[in-house]
């Protein structure tokens, strides 16, 4: 894996990642923790709600995309660091069995004015299920360090 | 917990949490599951990175905010359903040991042109930890049942 330094983003360049299937039991022990309500707990019970069947939590679905992130080609040098995410959007539920993907593109690269050795990158990181459609968009602001100078 | 309707939700109006203390073991077993970096597994290596220490991952301290939120006194009948949020910021690193509660307050109230059982909500929501320092920020959109017509 090649780390990625600020000049290595330039905007329109592309990544994608491996692939992760998330179970029933994976959706549920996640709402168990984090979002305890019944969609996301009990498959009887969600067929009567807003999301008609189990659904995983939205909040779920972006930690499963940033587990993807790790480890894919969209690697910094100094780790993947969020400033933190604009429009963040469910586009459709996360069922049992569903696998998922993550497509990013860079969006624009801001050298830090402040502090020379970084900058911010601003991604569009799109999940998608099985069937090629999406179930979450956001932007990602990443704080990315510019390459180390070179002595002459 | 009273279930509040869509015309329970005024612009202005606001909300607290319970509190939870994240520990070191459950900011690392997040971290593995999820997002495994050095400053979010290893209080060593972390001391040498951005975060100069472990940190929580934001998606941690995002679902603990979620925590907070269900059983909270913003109980929308129907549950706490987020079509989607705008402007997630981490603002200071969460640190092992440190204690979170979320503060909400009601930005705007869209009842739906379309389907009229339901509206959106749009609401600020603050993750602060003990020494009443913000640690993350979101505005959240909210789907929320309009109260049922009582029969004349």
């Amino acid at each position: 894996m090649t780390l990625l330094y600020l000049d290595d983003f330039t905007p329109g360049r592309t990544f994608t990642t491996g692939t992760v299937t998330v179970t029933q039991d994976e959706i549920i022990a996640f709402a168990a923790q984090f979002d305890p309500q019944p969609f996301h707990l009990d498959p009887a019970a969600a067929k009567a709600t807003f999301f008609q069947g189990l659904a995983a939590s939205g909040w779920h679905t972006a930690s499963l995309t940033m587990r993807l992130l790790i480890g894919s080609e969209m690697s910094p040098a100094g780790g993947l660091i969020g400033a933190g995410v604009d429009e963040l959007t469910w586009l459709r539920p996360v069922r049992p069995g569903d696998t998922l993907r993550a497509d990013s593109e860079i969006l624009e690269v801001r050298p830090s004015r402040s502090r020379p050795t970084q900058g911010l990158v601003k991604a569009r990181v799109m999940t998608l299920n099985q069937n090629e459609d999406p179930v979450q968009r956001f932007v990602t602001n990443l704080v990315v360090q510019a390459r180390p100078v070179q002595p002459d």
